[in-house]
């Protein structure tokens, strides 16, 4: 993660694992889910918060959950069911489940899919946030399969020469597996950034970099700026490029990417798309693929370690002193963070203290 | 296409799509393709030049083709193979067959999958120049289906960090259709720009726009560029960096589709990777997903109308007139050059007349 979205180590307060998993199980609890989901929703956050993916974590997302559940917007006891089936491919209506916890689920038939078939490909409509993408790609890799987890957001971010928000961050999230080596695993907005780092950034008090965001015509501001951006004073924030940040530079790349996660998570699932009044904001699209319907498993995974031990071993650009693979950061963060804890930053403590008090839950956290 | 990238008008020399398609195929003769192949390859880059997309049609690629046929890497018969198969998906050992060719046989394999069981996805071991990767994605439209195409390629692209090349251009496409519109077709490099645009940029005598190439030192370089980029003197060209040019604006992202694409049509396929010394070059991966296997077809391809509509009516932002979808401007482009003719450089004339002289072929482009 870049310096400038982790929380300062003189401010961070440091959880243990065990102590927000349980803390998060118990909110959940108290919206009403089923005792299985609850563990189920607390695990997808904390293993966001342990691999270093705050943006995805307890700090931005449980409290967007506790007013979705408040409002009525997402449904604890959905009560989902397979619309269509066919050997490799399932549609899932998701009922307003939240999406954390629907999506293991239809992850799971994906997996038994290409145990079968070889491929296993669930579309969910009618969904609600997601969580980390990866959580979910990353469930394939115990099959030895390749995991895959995309979903259509609603509108943030601009089309390449437009001034009007239409595509969602619309992550990407692949995991394959790997012999000795961490798996790979990546999961990244199509957008410059990820739209919850624009929250994190608030919070943290730091500038936008060049080439995040537009001004209100819709021009690329490529220089650093705090927010608000101009153009944008009074309103929570102003609107994001697709990764490529100009058409020069690629823009229509990041912005091709955020179309396909709209057709295969949004239009394939029968629910719509983000930008579509009326239509619920997030489809969800999960795979599976058997490595073994390819090739030998383990000559597979013996390549990835070789093809992960030639990247590592790239010599680094000036200023730079590794490369990395996409798992690997995420791998020694989390090594890290299950034995030092979750640095949060004070202003979650605090919110966690409240929601505690709300709820009439004990506070256990520091 | 970039206007940098365009034949200047003023010395552009009009062929005819006829034309064109009958020499391509009599110089594929001439390299000892089986009869269905010689068209079958024409098509694919007529298609290409059709389409505006002169990266990947005659001027750049039938010279290379040809380069590889004479050398021996190329094998003009190649006898290619099901080495591994399931319900939905297949392994093909292509025996060193051009891509051109041999990803059209993978693709009605995985369309014949599609159509059993919802999704069919093959990869090829051994392979050798893909062309345009959207043709063999676009195969399946007219069987209602999404189509998918990637390539691992030869290393040319620095991953995020690193001052030597290690992944390949690694195009990523993707086509889906579409009711009354023309179908959404991606097709893009991950890295910002295809490698042949640095080809493309050397003919016409252009610079590389900022954030395109590195420095030896594998330091982004910000500014447009003359060829040869500083510390590549001498050498045919400097290093791309992947979609989003620095970490800041998301260049790990790239790097990461990049990866996926080294995953799924590399390692995947069995024959490794670029980078892998002694391995084939080219690694490739095709998939089916059928529309009617998640929803109902009519559906969908209505809401992809719908959705086509909304981003076209997206109020552009300053300095531009309209807001594009994937594939809009290609089927303008078709549109117009199969009634106008294709045009090319007078440089690519002139090695056509040549190589006509020198396969013994009647010279009838002009």
């Amino acid at each position: 993660m870049l310096e400038r979205f982790k929380v300062p180590p003189d401010i961070a307060v440091k959880v243990q694992e065990d102590a927000l998993r349980d803390t998060v199980t118990s909110v959940f609890r108290k919206m009403g889910l089923e005792e299985s989901d609850c563990a189920l929703g607390a695990d997808v956050m904390v293993k966001a918060d342990l691999r270093g993916v705050e943006t995805h974590g307890v700090s931005n997302m449980l409290r967007s959950y506790v007013k979705g559940y408040n409002e009525g917007s997402i449904n604890p006891r959905p009560n989902w069911k397979v619309l269509r089936e066919t050997p490799a491919t399932a549609n899932i209506d998701s009922d307003r489940g939240l999406g954390t916890v629907i999506a293991p689920k239809a992850m799971e038939i994906a997996i038994e899919k290409a145990k079968n078939v070889g491929v296993g490909m669930v579309t969910i409509r009618n969904g609600r946030h997601l969580g980390m993408a990866s959580y979910h790609a990353m469930m394939a890799l115990e099959h030895d399969m390749i995991g895959l987890c995309m979903t259509s957001c609603p509108p943030s971010v601009l089309p390449t020469f437009g001034a009007e928000p239409r595509m969602g961050t619309n992550p990407i999230a692949l995991a394959a597996p790997a012999d000795k080596e961490p798996p790979f695993v990546f999961d990244a907005a199509t957008s410059t950034v990820a739209g919850n780092k624009l929250g994190l950034a608030r919070r943290l008090g730091n500038d936008l970099a060049g080439g995040w965001v537009a001004d209100s015509d819709g021009v690329p501001i490529m220089d650093d700026v705090p927010p608000p951006v101009p153009g944008y004073e009074g309103k929570a924030t102003s609107f994001l490029l697709p990764v490529g940040s100009t058409r020069e530079m690629g823009s229509h790349k990041g912005y091709g990417l955020a179309c396909i996660v709209d057709i295969l998570g949004g239009v394939l699932s029968g629910g719509g798309f983000g930008m579509n009044p009326g239509r619920p904001n997030f489809g969800h699209y999960v795979a599976a693929y058997s490595v073994e319907a390819f090739m030998d498993t383990g000559e597979f995974k013996r390549t990835m370690d070789e093809w992960i031990h030639m990247l590592e071993s790239t010599k680094p650009a000036k200023g730079h002193d590794r490369v990395l693979y996409p798992g690997r950061p995420e791998a020694e963060e989390e090594a890290k963070r299950k034995v030092e804890g979750i640095p949060l930053h004070p202003e979650v403590i605090e919110w966690f203290q409240d929601i505690c008090g709300e709820l009439s839950l004990p506070y256990t956290l520091t």
